[in-house]
């Protein structure tokens, strides 16, 4: 796991201003050129009508993983934008920490593709996956 | 907007179990067979680093709406579940209330395809488009 | 139908340009700002194993359509590229031709967000739905 | 590359049958269980306006990788359709020979969830990505 660096402290910078990251609990695991690693611990306040962890939780994480491993292959002046994304949700999300793994396909001039694969607790079992597509803007 | 009758019920209920839902503000707007809308307003903790809404709020939102547009179509004894969705964030979601309008393509007895219109609230600008493939599932 | 006029033109010099188009037997219907139609008719050079019309022509076909709806926005020294699209295919392609609308959602000054409704020969019976995002191009 | 046995009859038997992958010179390349490997030659005939492999092209070769990889952990009287897919095109398709390589993410009861990686002839620059959802039917 890489938590510190200056790729990371950008990518940590950026993350802390995220509200809604901090209200489902997000945390930021892992950060490097074209992949970055964020997590989520099961929470009641997460769940829906059968007490899984909500496909929206699951969603936001993996788009989350996405933008970031995007981020990390942009200049220093650039912010990330999702464009859009398509997930399939595999396997229900019984899981105490849902991990999401992010990483870039392609870093193009204006527009990144990438990745990401969303797992169980133990790395093993896929709950879901990710392709998207992130576009470069200038910081507002 | 309708807001009450039988079919509203079952969505309802449901709604009500969904623990994100509460946590997001979302609301149930109108249920009909085969067209559900929801609405959250724009709350500080549901923001990114720029402090618009999160993809991730419009992408719950967007869901919701799908599902319980499919649910509408199915029997009473069966639950809806996404298998997989695609969303187009195509504006920023700057707008004190989002609506998410759900509605059935064509209701197959193993699968249901729907898609949602994501809107602010004048309901004129379109935020987002998700295209969205549910399954139906027996009550566990 | 609209089959002539500047805009019909621009579209058509290009659509002739497309030797794939010209194999599967695609047809320009109708064009104006913001929605293209195209069609192609059933042929057994065009089916899969069960004799149904192949998917990837279904698609073509509509990406087609979200393509030259997307052009018809942009200025007339730009030339559009598909960055992706997700189609569902709604129902079995049991038609004697195959019509697909593409409209545009959003032109934006860099991408522009599309979306297409293939349908079988009555114009009533909704074969797939696409939703899609194009990226504005210097021509080469 | 795995080009006979049980499990590559049992594709081959079907890819022969498909008369649109006839028309644009699809091959069978490798067939395993979980994963099937398809190519595609360059011919003027499957060009778009550029003179660039078109777009559908592309797509029906990653639809195909992804049907057949998934059909591959069915049961014998059992047949796939696709129900959706969504796919990056990533680079511009300048290469000889298009290589699609597909495999099943999570085969279920009901559905199967691919993926698709497509190459130029190097099999190292990845011209386009899919994600699939199959549905498993019984041969008619």
């Amino acid at each position: 796991m890489i938590t510190s660096g200056k790729i990371y402290d950008r990518i940590f910078n950026s993350f802390q201003k995220q509200n809604f990251l901090k209200l489902i609990g997000a945390e930021l695991e892992h950060v490097e050129k074209g992949k970055v690693i964020v997590s989520c611990k099961r929470q009641d306040s997460l769940t829906q009508q059968q007490g899984l962890l909500h496909g929206g939780v699951v969603t936001s994480l993996a788009d989350v993983s996405c933008g970031y491993s995007a981020l990390t292959t942009m200049p220093d002046d650039r912010e990330v934008l999702t464009v859009e994304f398509k997930i399939n949700l595999i396997r229900p999300a019984v899981t105490n920490k849902l991990i999401a793994t992010g990483q870039v396909i392609k870093a193009g001039k204006t527009l990144v593709s990438a990745e990401s694969t969303v797992t169980d607790e133990s790395g093993e079992k896929i709950i879901a996956k990710m392709l998207a597509t992130m576009i470069i803007s200038p910081i507002k």
